[in-house]
């Protein structure tokens, strides 16, 4: 595995491996990579020829006050772990963006409510960041996990809209035994914290048990999830069509419960699949 | 030359040359083609194995009250004329976005002065709908002429920031021979309209010989070229950095005039080269 971190040496190995005809898969972290990480690896490895992941926490997706001061880093570790799950290269940049840098993607619509009412500017920052490490990566193939649900939607948005030739691929969320969906912020939470985090993936699993039985109804889904949240501040709990993000009323089609909130000073988000055709 | 107007049919053509290894070259344009479009064609032509052309009036780069519904159109004659240039492709989608089109591309800085200080979206209407054409066309190249000078340095500058893999070239205004800087919008004009509207070039061109003479001021040299005009309204005339379009207040390094004004109900805009090192 060879660790790149300059942007223009990046942008050249991947024109390099394009002109040879080479499938370039890859994977997009912050880094401080857990099973959650490594299994989009796992699932990349096999797709494509050449496999790179890159390591950058993205100061435009982090808005005032927020933790990019204090986001966990472990680079060795993370080096380590790329290289056992088969990435060829590591693309770790202390700058990603051009001297100057003024665009930004924004996606209308699928960013506004849920996180995107939560933290304003974190999807622009997400989308931006990605359409350029898809300039400088040049992928066939791109992993992202269903953890970050609406993320994955915006990406699949606007990989549609700008017609870019990236097939984006949605890997399913990895939880401890225990039920917590793994996340780089875990790290933050205590031992009394982490067992209240617990709330969370129990509550998402009440509302999909109730739907498992026949429940309908949006709001009485909601309401079943929320009697099992312990947290100090929840920013939603919300139920949504799987595929637009759309508010659902009535479960008609394929739908997601979403929820993030606050234990401590750590926010943690989740989401199950509900509905009629739900996994 | 054929013709396509599916935009999954542009993006199978683009896939196919990018496999056989060919160099796609690009011309976007909103059609009825005047010398200048050709120009651009015939710049691209010798660079590139395959050339791509294509019509689209844009919706998202105009704004409410302006010539959207009434832009000019001559398919048959833009036709001939891109045969006759060496065009491989006439692309002239009826639709352009995906359905459910959510995405914005937007450059800052750059686009808030000058025309878009009048035309509020407008820039964001003419990145994104590059960003969706160079997803379709997958140029290796493409031509943009310097009579939108804003518009070319925005399209720099998201090419830059985005990573893109598309050379941009400027091509030089075009003039007709009594100094009228070619354009569609032209047409609108009447025979007494078109004489005034020739003011413009000649605003630009005092400017540019008083600074020839020796003036270094911005506002001695807009104060030469205001004395000229004979239009309806001036939305500006400026003196700004020809790279990064700064606002410039003593010529040090290379600039340029740019005018934009309205004869009766056409606005229309030229720039001029100024100072030490201009051609």
């Amino acid at each position: 595995m060879q660790t790149i971190t300059d942007p223009a040496a990046m942008r050249a190995w991947a024109r390099a491996r394009r002109a040879e005809g080479r499938r370039i898969g890859f994977v997009p972290t912050m880094g401080y990579l857990h099973r959650g990480h490594t299994s989009l690896m796992d699932l990349a490895r096999p797709r494509c020829d050449a496999l790179v992941v890159s390591i950058y926490v993205n100061p435009l997706q982090f808005g005032p006050g927020e933790d990019l001061d204090r986001y966990p880093r472990d680079p060795e570790g993370d080096a380590r772990k790329c290289a056992e799950h088969g990435a060829d290269v590591l693309f770790m940049p202390p700058d990603l963006y051009a001297p100057g840098h003024a665009t930004t993607v924004h996606v209308a619509g699928l960013t506004e409510g849920l996180c995107g009412a939560h933290r304003p500017g974190h999807f622009d920052g997400v989308t931006t960041v990605v359409a350029r490490l898809f300039g400088l990566v040049k992928p066939h193939l791109a992993v992202f996990g269903e953890k970050d649900y609406q993320q994955l939607a915006t990406v699949r948005r606007m990989v549609e809209d700008l017609a870019m030739d990236v097939e984006v691929v949605g890997a399913p969320l990895v939880r401890d035994a225990d039920g917590l969906a793994l996340s780089s912020r875990n790290a933050y939470l205590s031992p009394a914290e982490r067992a209240r985090a617990l709330s969370l993936s129990r509550a998402l699993r009440a509302m999909r048990e109730a739907a498992e039985a026949g429940e309908r109804e949006a709001a009485a889904l909601v309401a079943a999830g929320r009697a099992r949240l312990d947290v100090d501040r929840l920013d939603y709990l919300e139920v949504r069509d799987a595929r637009d993000l759309r508010p659902v009323e009535v479960i008609e089609a394929p739908a997601r419960a979403l929820v993030a909130a606050w234990i401590g000073r750590t926010r943690l988000i989740d989401n199950m699949p509900l509905g009629p055709t739900a996994p």
